[in-house]
């Protein structure tokens, strides 16, 4: 019989606990969580204040008396652990009910303490009585009376990460006037800038007041005026704070454990942690969940994703590991998915800024196509990116934003991924289809194809960002839409000549054969066409501009 | 410069077309098409049956003329490659605008002829006015006419394939009272019956009159009453024939090409069609779609898949091999969906049925789990199976019965199937999770972690048609339930001890520590929760019936 401690009760720490009671019904298990909940919806939190999720009782996946008799557990709530002695292997505990504080021995340690909200010195702040984050139940019920209470004609919210913008479509959803505030060029950082720039099209489509490039200086009045960095004053019955999380490492500082540069606790492969000044793992000790550095799955670098599925799944394997089972630990690929009012968001692996930043050459495909069969009703478009090495032709990661049928896409990519497929596998998935689901050739398999035809020398591509120097330099852009179509917008400097057109007109390319021609359309699927009949004609040099007009005009929105 | 001929000018022949042009610009390309229409939506005919899709222009993907224009092709409608001979490379049209018939000599002919709906020599079929077959655009506008008419009160739909349920679906949403009528016990054979079960209720939920295991006997009164094998009388306006499709194979025939046992036509892996008589290849001649037999990608055994999907990779892998790339030809899975009024059912791989016929042994894993989590709204419960080699753990297949999300599962595992992945392995694929899409445990990874605990030994598995015999023969069934739920319908013979008292209430069971325990709840959940208390307990044989009461009842239905 082992005795087995568990710090935190939700989403990485309820999972361990019940594993470990399946694996062992004789094992001593102990949860301590610091607030009065374990095991809650953190997910549901924003669908709650914007009243999509109309009772209180659902955020509850599991309460402490229903999960203690079920997995005949001691889960002790208002009970925060505030030390650890990896030495005598004991933690020191303050029951918050009865201030008492006390020790507790253990065979095995899992830290799952999850990450808070990150609330910087902002000039203000303290004497703000409006400006509030959310992370869990608590927090929600204070949000919520604010909400109730009839008060808030306007918002603020501060952050465009998952949970800001959640926040911001509840309040909108709610009739609030809400301003949007992030200080970076885009929202969403898992996308690219581009493909951000959807998103904000939906936001701002939905009467959301989207402000970039600017950060909040100060508050004033009590919070009900934030004021930016670029002087811009805006009123506030309400703020949320949502500029991103920090990991619970209060504990492990304290015990003073490995952490990373950005705070995470350093752990092993098995996810025991490490001692900060000597790099001895403790075997004992695990930790789990938003608080940790993972493995990225793509680059091997060490990196954080503080989201639920890396959390349930690191529960499961360290309750595997204490009980003698073999773990694999794949690394994260930091999949991700949010339904921003009409649209739905996915993504998985690194994207094109990351790797950039990393200096990771890359290859890129854009294809915007058809959630299910044109011709069934209610189709959308679904613009998807996706990244992969040139080199070993494996998949970097994938972006979507669309609507229906959105993160299927991301999911079927994702799988691929942790297969170790190349993005030329993607031609053969045999992907379910009938007119309301997609089409014969599924938008996964067109992404295999066209990395295809780029791997063949058919064609280069090009993208939205390069292609207005390369014509103001003199390139020779031709755009093979209809008349009809460029006249409603081009990109400056483009020739127009119609595909259908092209074999009769092919006289008026003049640029000689050896020449980049870049080619264009709507999407970059005409392009092909053309680019196709250049090469019957001798060109050699061309590129194919990635994802078309559509994805310039929108990276210009 | 080649000379391509292409027979067949929808899924696969028009695709095949386009990517030949596409990899060379200076090939003949010749297109026959017996019909007037070329690629059009063969998929989405019952849908415009049932004023779905409202616009009869939107069937046609590509017209002869557009077609031709963008790709540069010679495109023949009206016109029926009646003969083939392969020694001199010639083939034979008949020209069926102006009777004439005249030759065409090839360096590459590729057949694409597809698959004509079965139409048995039925006593009274050849005086029925009303009985109709659908396959094409005439046929659908005859269907049209007869509906549009006003005429049709009742219509008999034979056959529950995917195009018999859709189109018994589409005409009943018109208003029109239809029978279904399947001589087997069970539609949609992709399906195990107790999943088809689900179906069934759907159907009859939705008002169709579902008439199972009985068959049409012969029509009577110009096909007035379609009369069946038990003697029973249905009156029909209109008769839909859609009892299944058998391949286009009478050019193939006349040809001397070598078929299967159900006449599909046989190739290499690289779709060359082979001499009946001798087997020798004809290296320039392919045949692809619904006319030829494929590999079956699990079995590796030879089989037939009409799908659309298929079609198109093969039409695309043809013109790439005529064009002298390598093509991997990696077998077909027969993943395919279909909506049926508000539910989706999809399928991957083999059955049960098939593995038992074709004596493989499987081992069955069976979740019904919520598509998004439940606290968010309309979450709905996804039924799902799936088999698989109890020796190297891959995947045989997967079934889902659903509404949202069903597919997408689906063809999350579809992809993981082609990359050779073991069931375990879907324990680790993280798929993207808000609350809206899934939980922080989607369905895929359940699947996985249920098989890792039959693997791990912790329990063996028993099906719903297992358990009333072993339960008649004394076997021990417990029912752990509540009390409330297990008076509203249980297995006969269960025991019923409520899970959260299992461990106070281990004494009251009295079977041997070595005897077999079957162990059952809603969906076997809470079976297995069980069954880890009755191992602490010592018991050491024990079952969880796969899919709990719920698929029982189901399969009861
Ligand atoms: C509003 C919101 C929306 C979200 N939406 C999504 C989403 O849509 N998809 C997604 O994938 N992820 C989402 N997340 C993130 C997800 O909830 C987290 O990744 C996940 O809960 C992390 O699990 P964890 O176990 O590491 O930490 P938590 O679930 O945060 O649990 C940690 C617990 O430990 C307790 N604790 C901390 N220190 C101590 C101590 N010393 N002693 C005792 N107890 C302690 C805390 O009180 C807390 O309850 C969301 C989070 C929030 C806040
Ligand atoms: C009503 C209906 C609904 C369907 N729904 C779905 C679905 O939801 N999902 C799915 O995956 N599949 C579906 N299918 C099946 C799918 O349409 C076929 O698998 C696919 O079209 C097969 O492509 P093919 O090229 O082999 O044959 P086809 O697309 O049938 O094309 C063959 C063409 O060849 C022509 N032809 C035949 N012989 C000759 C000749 N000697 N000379 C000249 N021309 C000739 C025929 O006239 C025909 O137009 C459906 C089919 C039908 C009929
Ligand atoms: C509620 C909670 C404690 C449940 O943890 P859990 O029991 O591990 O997870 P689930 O309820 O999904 O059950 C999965 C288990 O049931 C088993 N199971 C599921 N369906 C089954 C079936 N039909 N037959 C047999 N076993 C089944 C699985 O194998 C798995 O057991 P295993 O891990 O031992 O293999 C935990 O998920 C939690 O606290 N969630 C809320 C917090 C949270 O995650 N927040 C972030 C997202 S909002
Ligand atoms: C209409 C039809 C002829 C089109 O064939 P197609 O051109 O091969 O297919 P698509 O229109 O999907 O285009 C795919 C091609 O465009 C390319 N493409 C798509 N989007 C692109 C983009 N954004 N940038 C570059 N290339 C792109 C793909 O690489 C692919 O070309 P490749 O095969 O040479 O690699 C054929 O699909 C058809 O006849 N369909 C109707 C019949 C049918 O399928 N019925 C059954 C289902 S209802």
């Amino acid at each position: 019989m082992k005795k087995i401690l568990i710090v935190g009760g939700v989403a990485g720490g309820a999972t361990a606990a019940a594993r470990l009671r399946r694996l062992s019904e004789e094992d001593e298990i102990i949860l301590f969580e610091r607030d009065e909940y374990i095991s809650f919806a953190n997910c549901g939190l924003p669908y709650y204040i914007g009243n999509v999720i109309k009772d209180r009782q659902k955020l509850l996946v599991q309460t402490v008396e229903g999960m203690s008799k079920r997995f005949n557990l001691d889960i002790r709530n208002f009970s925060e652990v505030i030390g650890i002695d990896p030495v005598n292997k004991t933690v020191e505990v303050k029951n918050h009910q009865t201030g008492e504080t006390y020790s507790e021995t253990y065979d095995k340690l899992i830290l799952s303490p999850g990450a808070k909200p990150i609330a910087p010195p902002i000039t203000g702040l303290a004497e703000a009585k409006n400006v509030l984050t959310m992370r869990n139940i608590p927090d929600t019920d204070k949000i919520k009376a604010v909400v109730d209470s009839g008060t808030v004609r306007r918002a603020v919210v501060i952050g465009g990460g998952f949970i800001g913008v959640e926040m911001a479509e509840n309040l909108q959803e709610l009739g609030v006037n809400v301003t949007l505030v992030e200080k970076m060029n885009q929202i969403l950082k898992p996308l690219d800038f581009e493909m951000a720039q959807l998103v904000h099209q939906e936001i701002n489509a939905n009467c959301v007041n989207l402000i970039l490039e600017d950060g909040v200086d100060h508050f004033q009045k009590q919070g009900s005026e934030v004021v930016l960095e670029s002087g811009k004053v805006l009123e506030a019955d309400l703020v949320i704070l949502a500029i991103g999380v920090i990991p619970e490492n209060g504990l492990a500082k304290k015990a003073n454990l490995k952490c990373g540069p950005r705070g995470h606790i350093v752990t092993t492969k098995d996810y025991q942690v490490l001692n900060a000044e000597n790099d001895t793992v403790y075997p004992d000790i695990f930790a789990i969940g938003d608080v940790v550095e993972v493995i990225d799955f793509v680059t091997k670098e060490q990196t954080a994703v503080p989201l639920a599925w890396p959390a349930n799944r690191q529960g499961r394997l360290v309750a595997d590991y204490i009980n003698g089972k073999t773990i694999k630990n794949l690394g994260i690929q930091g999949t991700a998915v949010a339904k921003v009012f009409n649209k739905t968001i996915a993504s998985t692996g690194n994207n094109a800024s990351q790797l950039d930043m990393k200096k990771i050459k890359y290859q890129v495909v854009v294809a915007h196509r058809a959630n299910h069969a044109g011709y069934y009703p209610n189709s959308t478009n679904i613009a998807l990116k996706l990244l992969y090495d040139p080199q070993t032709l494996k998949i970097f990661g994938a972006q979507a934003v669309g609507q229906d049928g959105t993160e299927k896409r991301i999911d079927v990519i994702a799988s691929a991924m942790k297969m170790g497929a190349t993005v030329l596998d993607l031609q053969d998935f045999e992907l379910s289809y009938a007119p309301p689901f997609s089409s014969a050739k599924d938008p996964v398999n067109i992404l295999g194809y066209i990395a295809e035809n780029i791997e063949d020398g058919i064609y280069k591509t090009v993208q939205w960002n390069e292609i207005d120097e390369i014509v103001a330099k003199g390139g020779f852009l031709l755009d093979v839409r209809t008349p009809v179509e460029a006249s409603a917008g081009a990109i400056k400097g483009a020739v127009n000549i119609e595909l259908d057109t092209l074999r009769e007109r092919i006289g008026e390319i003049t640029v000689s054969k050896d020449d980049p021609i870049y080619v264009t359309c709507q999407v970059g699927q005409r392009a092909y066409l053309a680019i196709c009949i250049l090469k019957g004609h001798g060109f050699k040099n061309i590129y194919n501009l990635a994802g078309g007009y559509s994805t310039y005009k929108t990276a210009h929105y």
